[in-house]
């Protein structure tokens, strides 16, 4: 039987993967799909240094066009990660008739409709469940067996680097910065680390979530994107106090009015909810569908192992099709078919209702929580419980923590605004989205 | 464009959510593959029982040969359950040509191999996704996206009857007894609830689990297989003192040396393991892959309209796999070409290591404890704690609880019959297996 043959572009850490891969597994892929999958060029700009896996140098080329003119290959692995040259390279493959495997969720959340387009136009599929929660099977599942569902939410935690600096934060009490070196010494977090931390990456992999679940594209840029370094150690034990852990989340809402509700920040969730658990470099995404109910999807979230599970997976989904002589396929890369797809309008971040976790910091005088309760009330917010510490000292600032009932954002940035007026407030109020009913 | 016609034999609770599904979600369905799903018969020997779905009567039949003998049905969906007349209408089914979707682990645990050799033989695919898990897409998954993994485990609590049984009687301290028949009154136990409280279903759920992770055969009645009906609130309440909670666990796990673990029994779980938080009607299902490492499914693990996702998510994969012209597509309903499908030889119970909780009833007089300990040492069996409840009054009967370091199950069954020798001994001995370590 003839084998598949691929060709792979970026020959890096996770390129690594799927031939230490593809070499190991070769019996258990065969049994499974009755022919190899075959690595028949691997480009990359560097083909001398050592990736700690065997390969025969014949292989390997710094011309990428080797791979799109090779008309033996089918499939195209893109693993160069960011928008140029992946996206010229995504293109060219597709143009060359090659069905395309990415783990770019980069390229994806911002020029993914102008791909899935191209890849339609020439009957080629585009597979990327690398993209989101790394080696968890969660794409798969959303375009596969729940396929029946119309999904009303999707959300969960999405970055392996957020949740071991939260994770530690929390369990050793200590602050974002040290955390955060320790981290790029231990390489949980990159050098330059801004994707992460700022929840670039996470926006990135709830677009991919979102298009595939509510079958809509989506204006990446108009997703409320909140990182996690504003979080400080008092936020996290203030949180604790009120039983509440703080994780970055990625949430995504179809409202009853036919918005999308699409925002990424740090979240206070209840101890008793599985997601407050979920500690460390894991990633845990969790789905509910009008038939199937609630359904939670745990595992590694990154690396090199687990991201090459989920690439190799869609080589083998691409591989069963073509043995099958599957040729006609309409390509859905968003598991619709592309004129099902629509664009569902992104709700206002200030219309969205979530309960609050408010820290003030005020001088110690009387007349400070009268002024404060006062400009909450006059904005429609209501107070269910309150701390405020005990004073170290006549006259110097302390914090006052407030959690409220359900309100508007809208209303919560305009109180706060007004309260940041007042004389006795020391520091900029802060605020911290607090979500006791994820559904 | 053709619509893809299907036969439903089995109109109880299950089916009646398959109906619904197809009404409800029609147009999305259509969305997704292009073309609709259309029940065009139902067959049931009750046809006149109102089932509160809405169905055009003229679909119902009580003779299941109108299903086999139409030529527009490609699909039959078998949801009556148990062995016969199951088995001859699959076996019907595919002699006519047709695909099977089917929710009955009991019939695909014992009689599996059967169908699908005949299956192979015309060339007809069978899918049985709500067989395990309910709605979770775990079987879909291990088939599909984590394919190129090898498999070194797969655990996880899978009967919704049992895990509400044991969540209530663990938060309740109640006994097991009082418990069960409340289940019964609120819909969560059946009448007759042996399949599941003795751990049959579950023992049906790892087998075709097995089988799929592992790529081999099963024989159904080598699983050790044990029910929660010998768990008393005693157990469960000395189970926590040690940090334990008490769950009903199927555990498989390919050996070294090549050997396969297959058992199913109430296992003690450390609180701190995510499955200890697996409450009430929920199942979790956790594999390990070499490559994927660890994940886990959380999910409704049955119910009308959780079971009737899966089906109908089967029924897309069909229909989508029909539309796209997959004619001379090999089956391999265990996601293994069938010439790839071995027999791995069950490791013997007896050889089995796990620690222990070891409960004795014995005589409050001297000697107890050096002659339980004495017997435990001879046999291998060394000691991690121990429990030794105050003496009520002089000479009645006290609990012993023991914990063990790491045995061979051959060895405590044999050091418990020569302690349950010993006059002091007033009941038969009692042991609960532990996994500190579930990977």
């Amino acid at each position: 039987m003839n084998e598949i043959k691929v060709g792979l572009i970026g020959f890096g850490n996770i390129g690594a993967g799927v031939v230490r891969l593809l070499n190991d597994n070769a019996a258990t892929i065969r049994q499974k799909i009755g022919t190899g999958i075959v690595l028949k060029k691997i480009a990359d700009l560097d083909i001398t240094s050592d990736r700690g896996v065997t390969v025969d140098p014949s292989l390997l080329t710094t011309d990428v066009n080797d791979i799109f003119n090779d008309p033996e290959i089918s499939i195209v692995i893109e693993l160069i990660g960011g928008y140029e040259p992946a996206k010229s390279f995504v293109l060219k493959a597709i143009s060359a008739g090659k069905h395309v495997v990415t783990a770019n969720k980069a390229l994806l959340a911002l020029h993914g409709d102008e791909l899935y387009a191209a890849a339609a136009r020439k009957g080629v599929e585009v597979q990327f469940e690398a993209a989101v929660g790394g080696g968890i099977p969660v794409l798969s599942a959303i375009k596969g067996n729940l396929a029946a569902n119309r999904f009303n939410s999707v959300f969960g935690i999405m970055n392996g680097t957020c949740n071991y600096i939260l994770t530690r934060m929390t369990q050793e009490g200590a602050d974002f910065g040290e955390v955060l070196k320790s981290a790029q010494e231990l390489g949980y977090a990159e050098p330059d680390p801004t994707f992460d931390i700022e929840g670039t990456d996470t926006a990135h992999k709830l677009a991919v979530l979102a298009s595939l679940c509510f079958g809509t594209r989506i204006d990446f840029g108009a997703i409320h994107t909140e990182g996690i370094t504003g979080i400080s150690g008092i936020d996290i034990s203030y949180a604790a106090e009120f039983g509440y852990r703080i994780k970055l989340l990625a949430i995504g809402k179809r409202t009853d009015d036919g918005q999308l509700e699409l925002r990424v920040h740090p979240t206070m969730i209840p101890l008793h909810n599985p997601l407050a658990d979920v500690n460390g470099v894991f990633n845990a995404i969790r789905l509910t569908g009008d038939f199937v109910g609630p359904v939670l999807f745990y595992g590694r979230g990154a690396g090199q192992n687990p991201t090459a599970s989920a690439v190799v997976g869609d080589l083998i989904a691409l591989s069963r099709s073509i043995r099958a002589g599957v040729q006609t396929r309409r390509a859905a890369p968003l598991g619709f078919l592309d004129e099902a797809v629509t664009t569902l309008p992104l709700k206002p971040m200030e219309e969205i209702v979530t309960s609050f976790m408010l820290r003030f910091t005020a001088l110690d005088q009387p007349g400070v929580l009268a002024g404060i309760a006062g400009v909450l009330g006059k904005n429609g917010i209501s107070i269910e419980s309150m701390v405020q510490t005990a004073r170290h000292n006549g006259g110097a600032a302390v914090p006052i923590v407030i959690m409220t009932h359900e309100a508007k954002e809208g209303a919560i940035r305009a109180a706060l605004a007004e309260i940041d007026r007042f004389d006795f407030i020391s520091e900029k109020s802060r605020f911290i989205r607090i979500e006791d009913n994820l559904e």
